[in-house]
């Protein structure tokens, strides 16, 4: 499991005082970025010199509790499947213990020369194994 | 069915040059906040007036093509289910004719006072039902 | 003078029930890029084409009332100087017909391959020089 | 002065590949949020129980080199004049001991019941009266 810590802050939060959703997952991609840079994968080397995007095929989001301005929110991040170029992850979103929201995602692997799906690089599906889990709850 | 459109500008757009999915969603929001708005309820007089927000609950959301900068996204929302307190909407994002995106969206008319699900205000639910459809694809 | 109209979303506003200024930037430059496609300037084209992008110098912003969700905003942009690849701009932003803030910009035309400064295309030139206002307030 | 460090995200920049100027104003602003809350003031109890924001009256920006995705951004603020209500910033933004662009900033404390600005609070007053920097560069 990679863990990452982010604030809640104002500019996250919307006019009820909770934090906006769209917000919620700027924060998680930019957590979905470090975690591939823990990995020796920063995303700006897979874009410039491996020429490797890795956009969203899917996102399935449930939201449990609101999160509030100032709250420090934990994401973790699991590693569930790793096919020939896709990767299923798992958020869990928590504050205080609590989970507030959760995600399932699934990225691929995509030349941006062709705009096609490519097989995970050797050393990225290598580190990417580390993190599976096969018996996620 | 309700649609809008909305230009993809340069700072919806990230450095693989289509659009980021993060602003994806504020579009998308901002969408919803104009139907209700179409139907009589203005989403700052529901939260000033009424103290009725309306939160995802569950949001899935499946991308098929990428968006590019410069393009006009057509937003369309159908009204597939209208519960006690629940809605459920499904959006078809497009340019020139195709979809690039689709997404299932649950919200939940919740009393801003105790943050538990309210009933839907009798006019709001008269105006939804005007778009409920039966049979969408 | 160079007018639109963007309204004041739900996602734009902060915690406190007003604009969040960060927010009305990205508003202001998604103007901006409308302003150049009125002048046959497309910011896409001039990226991928020209590869001339246009990043701004300076940026003085005076903030006068504060802005509400809901509300419909006027963003004029007044041309007061074409310099050899420099461009003034003066912002105004109104609702109901008050000022709520406005902006004094310097842009500058710079090459996407040497990252330095290049003169205005003619064509681009000839279209601003159209709305240069040589007494504005 | 209080430093920060923030790193630059894929989705604070744009199709030319650099920092987008919004997004680099909600990290700033994100920075000032936790400045604040290192004096003892985090804004979320300024603005629920003493009912005080603070909200930008002047900002002017200069830009001075691009950044770039993956850079770690140190933000520094001076403190450099404390008046009544206002308060005056300075903000230096580099990476890698370059200045990429710098700012000054002029807040009001407001009253959120008035609207009108009102005195700092003695202890908020008193924190910020450490970090004044009478000769600043």
């Amino acid at each position: 499991m990679y863990s990452a810590i982010r604030p809640l802050h104002f500019g996250d939060c919307d006019p009820s005082g909770i934090a906006y959703y769209p917000s919620y997952l700027k924060l998680m991609d930019s957590v979905v970025e470090d975690f591939f840079a823990s990995l020796g994968a920063p995303r700006k080397e897979m874009i410039d010199d491996r020429k490797i995007g890795t956009p969203t095929l899917t996102l399935d989001l449930t939201f449990v509790k609101p999160g509030f301005h100032g709250s420090d929110l934990t994401f973790d991040i699991r590693v569930t499947r790793i096919g020939g170029s896709s990767l299923d992850l798992e958020h869990t979103v928590s504050a205080n213990g609590n989970t507030l929201w959760s995600a399932r995602q699934r990225l691929v692997a995509t030349s941006l020369k062709t705009h096609k799906a490519c097989a995970w690089p050797d050393d990225i599906r290598a580190a990417l194994s580390h993190h599976l889990e096969t018996n996620n709850a």
